[in-house]
């Protein structure tokens, strides 16, 4: 179904998130020119002329299929103040729905075929179903371990698969695919910078909501699944947002959950540049290098990262399963991080904290 | 999480859909004792002391997940006129939702331990979800092929399964539990009268629903994915309600989309109290008996019922499929019937129509 799209008349420009060099409103999909040719990959961001109630996204008028407006659900009667934002409510089950909602309405404003993307299984079919609505090609790049169900429905969607051997040759095709003419809908470079700007806007309207929810509290953290961050950076984006539109607002401490240690070694002074190995069973966010937007996100709200192990991940899902919510593994890494950091005094009884559960557990298991 | 249950002031009394008696709020799980005795079962209604321009339910505060408000797309250039109602947005991914946050406030009401459920998928996901949340125990009964990712989510969720080897035998094991103190979440009788009157009320915010959507348009016609017909009972309420409001408003013809002749032979003149053996791939919907509601809804309507046959739906699945939106079989039957009449000549080019998308493909393929 074609729709109309409305670009946003108030985007002043793009910024880069790491030096500050403004540029006009391009795609630039490996980031700043000028930090990627230091050797320091960083992602742009969207300055726009104001802020208001409403959150600014690049189009005023795009191509959605209903994502987002999430429930936050109180799911504990013994945690009170802990709320799950449930983001399988998403039309494709999944967060992700936010992201190609503005990367199909870019791909298609530009004129591009088709959009392309390397993913573990989400991404993909939250493009793949886009893509198909809205009479675009998807092209869905995976390591050879994609879920068979997963791969079934990418099929149904019509989607052009391509399976390969490591999650690193991904990137190559992912590149290979943009020169014959399909939008990148995920990061292709190394070392990452994460997913095209446009998409990252996508997810700012989570703080916007979250508050909306709480009825004008803001949490005092934020907890994300995380690997290369978009989703991190994109909520961030949005509480900063909210802020600069009205300064009496407070802002969120962003809690990075990862599978292994990532993001906590580059706060702890690594390089953000350099791969981190590592072996998890969570496979959404099992990626071995970091961007510098997520280490920006942890850093700007006095965060940090938390590593969340396989065992830790499945009984926080065994958990919200058994009070009728079904998350995905990866996902409930966000309420598993909820549980140790109560447990370690890192948070306290009566903190306002929020858990993102990114995607639904209904393809998963 | 135990939540405030606050039943509605406006409702008058019950009142059998068939002989027109009435009786004080209740649970006549077999329909109207009356009509019961008299070999021909029917379902009681609510009558409340008016109707405006909101939905009433059976109550003002209920144990919600955030069930309903379920996207009306346009899927295919082709046909502009054509609406999908897709309801595999809800909670659980299925139209079974609406039903489950009324039946489980109504079981925490009354007292009952939990809710037990004659299914062969979908309601039991439903309320399995619905129990596991606020509280609830679920007992969910299917035959021995239930989809075996079905059965891993609700024993996920908790759910206490029982296996049988036909779907009559099912009935037999929900009236014994009901006996053990569990509120049955669907039909035992046989013959049958459908779902409890509660669960029924909740489907009538469909009709409230679409026409909001289509900014006051009333549909010429609705198709139903059809087996005992609560949903589309309980929709053909929801019009029939919206119209004692707003007289100036149209009533749609409901169509019901059958897997094999049930409805069209009861149409047709034969007993609705019998039963019509048939085969199908088509699972939700592949019921051997009707009820009176389904037949009445057809008849007050002016509508008729529609045989859609597994390669009509399957078609009709993967169509919809390829334009990124993923149903279970027995929901694409409704699209199936779409194009059947269309090609038929019953249902004319610019004649509005919604098909009701019941349930999404996610957990079938």
């Amino acid at each position: 179904m074609a729709l109309p799209i409305k670009p946003n008349g108030k985007i002043k420009y793009l910024q880069c998130i790491r030096c500050g060099e403004t540029y006009p409103v391009d795609d630039y999909f490996e980031g700043c020119p000028k930090c990627r040719d230091e050797g320091n990959p960083a992602n742009l961001t969207f300055v726009y002329a104001e802020y208001g109630k409403e959150c600014p996204l690049p189009y005023d008028s795009y191509f959605s299929l209903g994502e987002g407006n999430t429930p936050l659900l109180t799911v504990f009667d013994e945690f009170p103040s802990f709320y799950l934002k449930y983001e399988g409510r998403n039309p494709s089950g999944s967060h992700k729905d936010r992201m190609s909602a503005m990367i199909v309405t870019r791909a298609a404003e530009k004129g591009y075929e088709g959009v392309a993307v390397a993913t573990s299984g989400n991404a993909g079919l939250s493009l793949a179903s886009y893509c198909a609505y809205f009479g675009l090609k998807c092209a869905v790049i995976a390591t050879k371990d994609l879920n068979p169900q997963v791969r079934r429905f990418l099929e149904a969607f019509g989607a052009e698969i391509h399976l390969t051997d490591t999650p690193m040759e991904r990137w190559e095709i992912l590149k290979r695919k943009k020169e014959e003419g399909f939008y990148p809908g995920s990061n292709y470079s190394n070392p990452p910078v994460g997913t095209v700007h446009f998409g990252v806007q996508g997810y700012k309207a989570v703080a916007y909501e979250i508050v909306g929810q709480l009825k004008g509290t803001v949490p005092a953290k934020v907890l994300v699944p995380a690997s290369r961050g978009d989703l991190l950076w994109g909520i961030w984006l949005g509480f900063k947002e909210m802020k600069q539109a009205d300064p009496s607002l407070a802002l969120p401490a962003m809690i990075a959950c990862e599978p292994f240690a990532r993001l906590s070694r580059v706060l702890a002074g690594e390089d953000y540049t350099r791969s981190f190995p590592g072996e998890t069973a969570l496979k959404s966010i099992d990626g071995t290098t970091v961007t510098y937007q997520a280490v920006k996100a942890l850093r700007e709200s006095n965060g940090f990262a938390i590593e969340i192990s396989n065992e830790e991940a499945e009984a926080a899902r065994k958990e919200l399963a058994k009070r009728g919510i079904l998350l995905e593994l990866s996902s409930a890494a966000s309420y598993g991080a909820y549980k140790k950091l109560r447990k370690n005094g890192a948070i306290g009884e009566k903190e306002v904290v929020v858990a993102i559960g990114t995607s639904s557990g209904f393809v998963e298991i």
